[in-house]
């Protein structure tokens, strides 16, 4: 070919040096600009040659150099050249909002927002307005766009353009998997196709960056896919029919978001998720209740209980029982039992059998153990498993839910286990078609399962789930989901979680929201010390994990006599809430470590969780979070100084002292090691 | 999730333990079975649960699994399940057959072949067969599918799965280019998206593998994309409707071909690419010449001349001129010269200015220079460079071969320089509609050109091609093409090719067709000693790629000057032919080395070319190729053994010695070192 890489080359550094002081030398419309409310961020748009552009900035240096914006149609003439930055509007919002449950019960929304539209030249009707919110810890923009017939959206043209020699943190949205996998730890370079959130360090111990989307309606998820030299390209899940999205004449696209942080936990303590997503729709979710469960399920993943009907049947009355007794005991209000319906018993991976979600093994007296578990002031969480068999669930959810209200079950984990891709829904004629995860389909279906979940004030928690983008705003009965590797990979996973599993998932995965990723396991080997799957973390951050991995439903996920075989340590699991006052991520960076303090809400009581990756280290906890001039008892879950992962996991220090704000508190988190941390409030 | 992945494993285990007996424990029809003429290649075929499946196995060792097989459509039913092997019909074929150009001039397709009828249970009628072709060397398969309506093809599900502790070699289908990355060794599990000639070794120095496709027609052309486990999956190019392809009711895939070889030489010594496309459908070829060329070219790529108007135009009469003299003075038939046509002068690469096809610049009289090539005895080459703009060189391509052909231009080196996935055709309404390079409009495309150029006895060397799937049996004037790094990265590339790029391309590319490298660079610095990019071979192996790239025009590339002051050197490039009798490829490894030898056409000369990778070694070279009896004059142009392509790469020995075929020459590869090797026969 023609030389052209060197001319590319030059194009680029003209336009990097251009953006950061949003004058330009090429031939377009001016740029317009906005900046956060303490002016250290700033977006530019504008219109090059006619193709739409933005870039942002962070105190004047380049964050995301000059990328594409637009769309390509199946008809229709593409919406990324021929368009003039015609007008812009401005305004800026300050509010504070309260979450029904959450990480934090006030949310303040504080932005500066800019409208930027482009329209085609010849036509001033039809065009896009970019909606662009610019907060403090980040951007939001969204498309908005006019036309006057529907769009079949082939590829949307949304481009992040960052430095590759930038430090990525992320899962492959490549393979068979959705979401679950280790997390990479590389260069910008080494990425090919991401999910988001997508985090990056920039050069030169720059700033934090996590890429990511908000309130995903009625359109398909993206992943990231990397053109060359850092270049992230928006690519949608394409539909059966090999359209990405359908979308009406005039449509809105979910708010594709830039977070950006001066150090990493800076990207925790942000709202822009959920403050790009709408309010609350469903009116009085009181019965939307936090709260702590156990349950039915380590056992099969351990192999010695079975999902499926014969001798070691897990959902039995006998085994419910007792599980509904334990529960009570410990202050448990909610009690998991999988594998109480037909459909576990053949192929139903390969939906060769289909789950019914109205008939019970006969093994499982589903009416007598309600009864029998409100009698014990406690009450089942119910299970959809669907095997990716979107018709199938939809044709039953209903009943199913139906059935779950009447029985007093107010929560049910959903299952979505197939391929990635290989969901399934069929047409009348009985043709399948397959979906993505995260495509169109996907979206509106558990959108569809929500509202009918909310029609008989039932909660979802959803694993296999599309990733969340902050709808729990909008529907607060979408209580919590999987979508990232939870405990289960360290049940069978080969290999399981690595140490510096948690300590990156509180970087990546858990910026987009609540995760049930069912901690607590206490028998940290459980297929015996040399099989290659077991947890590769101590005791005590198990403990930490109530802290440190946010959800509001958390499940004690070990079998009771392991609970009970080391009272001391269960006693920090039965403390500890699962809804929030305030939330704070103190310190840690992904992969490393992270430490977390947060307020219990409707109490005065602190808790802070520290989960550490592979490599010990000190830390000296501040405690000015506390109430300044109130004693507080601390009750302390941490590592023995001997304490490692690998070899020497349960050694735990258990302490008590009397500290206030202006205190600070040592102490060591070894490999894989964590702490748990209860303050209680004294005066 | 509930655990699956183990589940899954064990599948796999179960498949892959029956396919080598072809015997089978699951529920599933009875397999069919193929073998190869010698009987060490077996191909398995079956329905397992209504999906159907193949396998492939080397002397009853598992070389592919158990894999998918079927399609996904936009409408109606996918043809994945419920499909029966219903029957089967074998046959075996043995002829030879005449290339009228090639690397070798005879040509044997030996293999046994199975049909096999996959059809719906209820509907005998429809479904589709596999059409399957055994060689000594790998196989075959094909799709004959039967429908009733046309197809809107979104997925083609065939599957490749391969041991995940191969070791591969390959370029990623991913981000913006077409096929020029420098090729990657890693093991099967780090590959993302590959395209192909897909080359593997499997583990414990097991067989050698290459995936392919032949006779890409009217369909779209495909990458591997790993799942999981070395499972790979063929994804096609979509076209911009969000449809990979259009295809009839009935309609026929290319074959899908994976070749098999205990020695990495064996994949080169196979003729299945070429066996499995359909014979010259053009008649008389005589016309389609191969040979030699110099031109215009090199010095824009390292900036001493420009493409468009200015003080350093190239395309210049004066320069023109004495490029015609050089080439009639040294042997040489055709003068490329890009840059001559209207085009050049504004931002072509995005499409701001599209070139003309028939306009020369000022300074460039065409008809004059013609004139002048014709009366000393040589010719132009002529050039369209298309930008990636489809439409506007299909508007004008049946002028612009009128003119070539009226001017006695035989050979025309195309170029489509455009991002992969931004090539543009124009709707009616000027709309534009976005295609990859290896999309079916983009593979429909080639084919018109070839069409239209043969109309007016015209050769076509395309540059950013869609891959070589050997239809140059069909349309012999499809000369070569680029596909793959070549020359030019070394004038302008950072990195430039590594020592290990022609020696990894024999065994990758090359597999698919012959390449128009442009060889011969004898200034291998030619931007300086400190410059980043350079040549890093030695002078040796630019003369060796004569004969270990094959193509059947080979440019000297260099500027004329470099060539006169080592005209030793240069008498290897005047007298090496570039049309074969026969072809050897005698020893190597991807990246490591490859030796060639070579008997010219219509003469009784053999040469050799041995290409040398990173590391210093020792060729040990049998002549047993040679005629028995016979006295050859070996001419010997050899690394000196202080030579290196780093810091000492014009160390070069030139001998001459007499041989026969029962001799042994030792030499010395030095690191990016080569050897070239004339044998005169003598009597």
């Amino acid at each position: 070919m023609p030389r052209r890489p060197l001319i590319l080359s030059i194009a680029f550094m003209l336009l990097a040096a251009a953006v950061g002081t949003t004058s330009n030398a090429h031939a377009q419309d001016a740029p317009a600009r906005i900046t956060s409310p303490d002016g250290r961020i700033a977006f530019t748009v504008w219109s090059e040659q006619g193709a739409p552009r933005y870039a942002v900035a962070l105190d004047n240096e380049t964050v995301v150099r000059a990328s594409r914006l637009g769309f390509r149609f199946a008809e229709g003439a593409p919406l990324e050249t021929g368009l003039a930055l015609t007008g812009t509007q401005t305004g800026s919002h300050d509010d504070t909002w309260e979450q029904p449950w959450g990480e934090r019960r006030l949310v303040r929304d504080h932005h500066n927002e800019l409208v930027a539209s482009f329209r085609y030249a010849g036509n001033p009707e039809r065009g896009f307005d970019l909606r662009i919110r610019v907060f403090d810890s980040g951007v939001g923009f969204r498309y908005e766009v006019m036309g006057d017939a529907p769009h079949a959206i082939i590829d949307e043209m949304t481009r992040f353009n960052l430095p590759e020699q930038s430090t990525a943190w992320w899962v492959p949205a490549a393979g068979w998997n959705r979401y679950e996998y280790i997390y990479e730890e590389t260069s910008l370079s080494e990425v090919d196709r991401a999910h988001s959130p997508f985090t990056a360090r920039l050069p030169d111990d720059g700033p934090w960056v996590a890429i990511h989307e908000a309130a995903l309606h009625d359109y398909s998820g993206f992943y990231l896919d990397q053109q060359r030299g850092g270049i992230l390209d928006v690519k949608l899940a394409p539909g059966p029919d090999g359209i990405a999205v359908h979308a009406d004449a005039n449509f809105t696209t979910p708010w594709r978001t830039i977070q950006i942080a001066d150090a990493a936990v800076g990207l925790i303590n942000s709202d822009i998720i959920l403050n790009l997503n709408e309010p609350n729709v469903l009116g009085d979710v009181s019965w939307v209740e936090p709260g702590k469960y156990v349950g039915i399920w380590w056992g099969m993943h351990i192999n010695t209980q079975t999902w499926g009907s014969g001798p070691n049947h897990g959902a039995t009355n006998e085994n419910t029982r007792e599980m509904i007794e334990f529960a009570a005991e410990n202050g448990f209000d909610g009690i998991l039992v999988e594998g109480w319906n037909l459909g576990w018993d053949g192929d139903w991976f390969n939906r060769q059998e289909t789950f019914s979600f109205t008939e019970a093994y006969p093994d499982f007296d589903i009416e007598a153990l309600s009864a029998y578990a409100r009698e014990r002031g406690v009450r089942l969480v119910g299970h959809h498993e669907t095997s990716g068999d979107l018709t199938n669930y939809e044709n039953q959810m209903e009943a199913g839910f139906a059935l779950y209200e009447r029985l007093g079950i107010s929560q049910v984990k959903t299952g979505y286990v197939a391929d990635a891709g290989d969901l399934v829904r069929y047409e009348a004629d009985g043709t399948p078609r397959y979906e993505w995860h995260y495509g169109q389909y996907a979206v509106n279906h558990h959108l569809r399962v929500l509202q009918a979940a909310a029609e008989h004030r039932i909660s979802i928690n959803a694993h296999e789930p599309v990733k969340d983008t902050g709808i729990r705003r909008t529907y607060p009965n979408w209580i919590s989901r999987e979508g990232a590797r939870g405990q289960e990979y360290n049940a069978w996973g080969v290999p399981p979680n690595p140490p510096e599993h948690v300590p990156t998932l509180a970087f990546t995965r858990l910026l987009s929201g609540p995760m049930d990723f069912t901690p607590g396991i206490f028998d940290l080997m459980p297929r015996g010390e040399d099989a290659p799957s077991r947890v590769q973390t101590t005791l005590a951050q198990q403990l930490a994990h109530y802290v440190t991995i946010y959800s509001p439903i958390q499940m004690a996920a070990d079998l009771p006599d392991n609970y009970l075989a080391r009272p001391d340590a269960f006693q920090f699991i039965r403390d500890v809430p699962t809804d929030w006052e305030t939330s704070i991520a103190l310190e840690g960076e992904p992969g490393q470590h992270i430490v977390f303090a947060r307020q219990e809400r409707g109490g005065a009581d602190w808790y802070v969780g520290a989960a550490n990756g592979g490599a010990a280290r000190h830390v000296g906890l501040g405690l000015d979070f506390l109430e300044d001039g109130r004693t507080y008892t601390a009750q302390l879950y941490l590592d023995h100084p001997d304490a490692h992962w690998e070899h020497n996991p349960y050694a735990m220090m258990i302490r008590e002292m009397q500290v206030t704000s202006t205190d600070e508190i040592e102490f060591t988190l070894v490999p894989g090691g964590g702490a748990a941390i209860r303050f209680v409030a004294e005066n």
